[in-house]
């Protein structure tokens, strides 16, 4: 049996023999007595097995090195020390794999740096137990969240021939072979018969299906060639971008507000232990955060508002907020405060947001962010323009190259329609969910310049 | 409100005013009548609208083209025509956005290959709203069975710089300046600092998280650069991969028969409109197929076993069946139908299997494929090598580059267990499905040599 089927019927189980296999994450000796933390990762809390020198194994089992793997058979019983309620007395046990003593997982502080050297075994270590299993689970909460509302999911291409963004840094993606070059490159002698790279983004097509479905969602990886080594850029993440038909920047802002909500709950509920344990170790208040959340009223503000009750605060800038400009980390941080809530940011000057956002009269585009408390930007949306004119001329403006996406262009000149979506960067969902500070962390195994290991 | 909302609680809404928007699909004009067959894609069945002359919108209405996106209210009423239950009769609509004659999607047959190039908007048809609903819903299929089985979902990489069956053929992945390369490459200065390239699968990353929580499954993008053009091969594809620690070969197959199962019993519950369609339409007795799948019993044997079945059998094979050789499609096809159902080919040669899997004594490998009446192999799996010595001695024989590999050499050295996983095409499962006789018709924007369109 796996630990979780017995440990979620312990109470049955109790007095009984059971059998599990797992792995020695810790282990304290005595002359007389034993204690074997145990896992066999189904679970976050671990078991304690004792044994003692009555058994004829006793040697055997005092002689077990962390990390190796056993089959253990005892009694589970309910414990009399403190931390854990129940425990097994072990009456027998199978070496199945030993672990030499230059495993390097031992059981003590272990810088970020090191763990990230041996991301391999890291997911065996009470951190990234905690943290890829709310990973897991927060991935299924937003499948449940959408397909639960009828939505579809759609798997956006990952190699692309368009730019969504019109800016980003892209990988490309060839089978030429590179040490014959010499100066020139004939594109139609590579796999695609031209050039592609991984995409940035699967908004555009996540479109084409809103327009058919009316409800759609994609989830899947995108890339960003960003030669960025900060804690929050990875050169490949996980995006969640919903696109929804007949549905306006209001309406969108009630999804995100509602989606987000849901997801937290979710892992409220299923990941308690989690928590708890990233709460002490991650972020102090990490469940008072999320529980507020909850229960929290989403501020909507337009960013000309938003820069007037920055220029009225009492605060030191480091960037001056200006009308018509961006705002900054620490602008961010002010604002959630001030409303103490998460905060809609709507309505933005449209030079520097993205070419398909809904152009309003004022020059203005109705865009939308959302800001959380503790995280800053979470989610960027939209309303997406629906005039096939105002959608063309602001492609030309931006000199973008029209020719690869006449397709997105015709979406506005068949059946157009009020459409609105948004996208969430996973990693950055999870910073906020785990406390984990470093997106590094986050991700099973990180790309980020000069590091493709495992 | 949207058109599933409704329909869901049709009864409720009989003889109520109700608004939805959507678009044309077909239209149908009389003299003093009109049909319009109308859908906003959130169910697979559409909703006959009808509207007379008496209304002042009539001749606006009668103008309405295919592809028009439109707002309707009307009185939803039930149907004395054959074909639907309920249909709306029209009061009053808005023009949301106009469609021109142009619009390629008109009803009336077209072929695949036309389809494909309009793939952003063939979603808008009956046939492709059944697949990729269908798709949609066997994914969610897939995180339901392993998330409620405490499975830990693992987002495996995507840029990688190890090879995981020695054998593929890798798209490349960079930001070195092709332009400007001459005769020779610095892999220092691309992005990683080394040669990287797409997965071909992530079921070694898979096995380090099995390691450390037992029960694992990937469900991510994969990809093969192989130049071959035919109905089951794409460039870019989704693959499921699930790896169970304490979990030997007969265990393994017991989870696989136990998921297609309930994948299978999961689309018949939710796109029974869809299935009748695709029956229809796409695969005649489709229905019936997954149906008998559900109930069947799946056969276990020995690929030498399956060999002297193919030896007595009464058939003028195009390729002889040999002991210690490869299966043949007209054999996998032969196999299915002797045993009417699902078989589970055991124990092959392993020069012909991947050199991860678990060996035997007598030159067989634990590996099993799936063969699935109708498609063939569907899913392939196997017990791992537990054995550092035995799986370093088989890279070596492969001639593999092991130093990119030492981390997953490594896990048989640290704990090492008997584990075992198998890999499931996603789109495979599909053609499976939905009857679709060709991939590219079952995923969003197909990747094949010299297209990458969207």
């Amino acid at each position: 049996m796996y630990l979780k089927e017995i440990m979620d019927e312990a109470k049955k189980y109790v007095g009984k023999e059971v059998s599990v296999s797992g792995w020695v994450r810790n282990h304290r000796r005595q002359k007389e007595l034993g204690f074997i933390v145990f896992s066999d990762g189904t679970q976050f809390n671990q078991l304690q097995l004792i044994y003692d020198n009555q058994l004829s194994c006793f040697e055997e089992l005092a002689a077990l090195k962390i990390g190796t793997a056993i089959e253990v058979r005892g009694i589970l019983q309910e414990s009399a020390g403190s931390g854990q309620d129940y425990e097994l007395a072990i009456q027998d046990f199978k070496l199945l794999g030993d672990c030499p003593d230059d495993y390097p997982l031992q059981p003590k502080p272990h810088s970020p740096e090191f763990l990230r050297s041996i991301a391999y075994l890291r997911p065996r270590s009470n951190l990234f137990q905690a943290v890829f299993r709310i990973r897991s689970l927060a991935a299924m909460a937003i499948h449940t969240y959408f397909q639960d509302r009828g939505y579809v999911y759609l798997h956006a291409p990952l190699i692309t021939a368009s730019d969504c963004e019109g800016a980003g840094e892209m990988f490309q993606v060839t089978t030429l072979p590179l040490e014959q070059l010499n100066g020139k490159v004939d594109y139609t002698k590579d796999f695609f018969h031209k050039k592609t790279g991984l995409t940035v983004s699967g908004q555009l097509q996540a479109e084409t299906f809103a327009m058919a479905f009316s409800k759609v969602y994609t989830f899947g990886p995108t890339f960003r060639a960003e030669d960025s080594n900060t804690k929050t850029h990875v050169a490949e993440f996980w995006m969640i971008e919903p696109e929804i038909a007949f549905c306006d920047l209001d309406g969108v802002m009630d999804i995100e507000e509602d989606m987000l909500k849901f997801i937290v709950q979710y892992i409220l509920e299923k990941a308690h232990d989690e928590l708890v344990f990233l709460d002490k170790f991650a972020e102090k208040g990490l469940l008072q955060k999320l529980e507020k959340l909850v229960s929290s009223t989403f501020t909507r503000i337009t960013h000309e508002e938003v820069i007037s009750i920055l220029k009225k605060a009492d605060v030191r800038w480091e960037f001056e907020p200006k009308y018509g400009e961006d705002i900054a980390k620490e602008h961010e941080k002010y604002i959630t405060e001030y409303f103490d809530g998460p905060v809609f940011i709507t309505n933005w000057p449209k030079e520097i947001k993205s070419f398909y956002m809904k152009q309003n009269e004022d020059g203005t585009v109705r865009g939308v962010d959302l800001e959380v408390p503790g995280i800053g930007e979470l989610i960027g949306g939209s309303e997406r323009e629906a005039d096939y004119e105002k959608l063309r001329t602001r492609m030309e403006e931006l000199k973008m190259d029209i020719s690869e996406m006449e397709w997105y262009l015709n979406l506005r000149k068949y059946g157009s329609c009020v459409h609105s979506g948004f996208g969430l960067g996973f990693e950055r969902l999870l910073l906020y969910l785990t406390g984990v500070d470093n997106i590094r962390d986050v991700i099973a195994y990180p790309r980020t310049p000069g590091n493709c290991e495992f």
